[in-house]
């Protein structure tokens, strides 16, 4: 049975938790197990690994230790839920996977894309996404609803400059891996997303 | 000025805490400005990785997060603490660094001596100890006292097989860096160590 591993990337605000729960209700009306799952977290290590990352007091935090306890939370993902719910043959959905170290460490932080490549391949054992959606809207068009906001934690509270950084990478990344990443249109309704999603999910699989 | 950056290292019960206590005693006494650190931890971030890798609850933790949360703790601490401190010509000392991630998670683990000295290397910024001291005792010679004890944590609660397995790995570490590692016989008195460090600490620097 082939494995159907799907991760959702994208900036902040680009509508990946909306999706990502009707997908998981489209899903689960077709009688298929599906595990949602985060990044960084859904472990018990990983969700501690979490309040580490996410903590607004550790503003000394060097990039490298940064990435590192990203590639940490995932390692234990892969380990102890990912490939036991692929066995299993459970569909499994992530928000953030292996995209997000490329464009927000390598590129972001600029550790380099290499090198992050290098440490995703290690820690996910070569667990790659079947597919993953990169939901496409631009920096400035979620912006003003992000900043600023008291519950913003130390990853979102970045500036502009960043966040386009990040856009843009994820769009070199999407070109260059067209047969893995989907494009999705995030300018247009959640009701339109889900569609194009569930199109490209019932062709694939 | 040269950087006076020193590490200890060896199995857990060889003596490390005492010695790197009459050190800071001695050196202190000259006059000198000494830090002392410990890995993991030292930093408010690396403290909290510190408690997670030492928490016996988390006993599903894989290798390579064990691996990549020292790694995380390092990255940190480097950053933080060491190239700060040598630059102020701080005399440091280093209860467990490079190392020991190479004999536990790269031998000891097996995720390979290779990947985690490439790992080191990125997290350190090439910064390496100026001299290290391993303190020589066999697993054996110390297990009956360390076992079983109630505040052992999740790291130390191994079997014989494995601190044999590590024992062997520094033995080997030190006989190939044998300008930077200095080897103490454990057996000795503590007065007897102490002196053989401040020797070997007094002809470096």
């Amino acid at each position: 049975m082939k494995n159907r591993f799907i991760t959702f990337e994208g900036i902040d605000g680009s509508g990946k938790s909306t999706q990502i729960q009707m997908l998981y209700e489209y899903l689960s009306e077709k009688n298929e197990k599906v595990l949602l799952i985060r990044e960084p977290g859904t472990t018990s290590i990983g969700e501690k690994i979490r309040e580490i990352l996410t903590d607004k007091k550790n503003n000394a935090m060097s990039y490298m230790t940064e990435a590192l306890l990203f590639m940490s939370s995932r390692a234990q993902l892969v380990h102890e839920i990912i490939i036991p719910a692929l066995k299993e043959n459970t569909i499994v959905i992530c928000d953030r996977f292996i995209d997000s170290s490329v464009v927000y460490q390598g590129i972001g932080r600029g550790l380099g894309k290499e090198f992050i490549e290098n440490l995703n391949q290690a820690v996910t054992c070569n667990i790659m996404p079947d597919i993953t959606f990169f939901l496409d809207i631009k920096p400035e068009d979620v912006w003003l609803r992000k900043i600023g906001l008291e519950e913003s934690d130390r990853l979102e509270a970045e500036s502009l400059d960043f966040h386009s950084k990040i856009y843009n990478a994820y769009k070199m990344l999407a070109s260059k891996n067209k047969n893995r990443i989907v494009t999705i249109d995030a300018n247009n309704t959640p009701e339109v997303m889900h569609q194009n999603i569930i199109d490209a999910i019932n062709t694939r699989f």
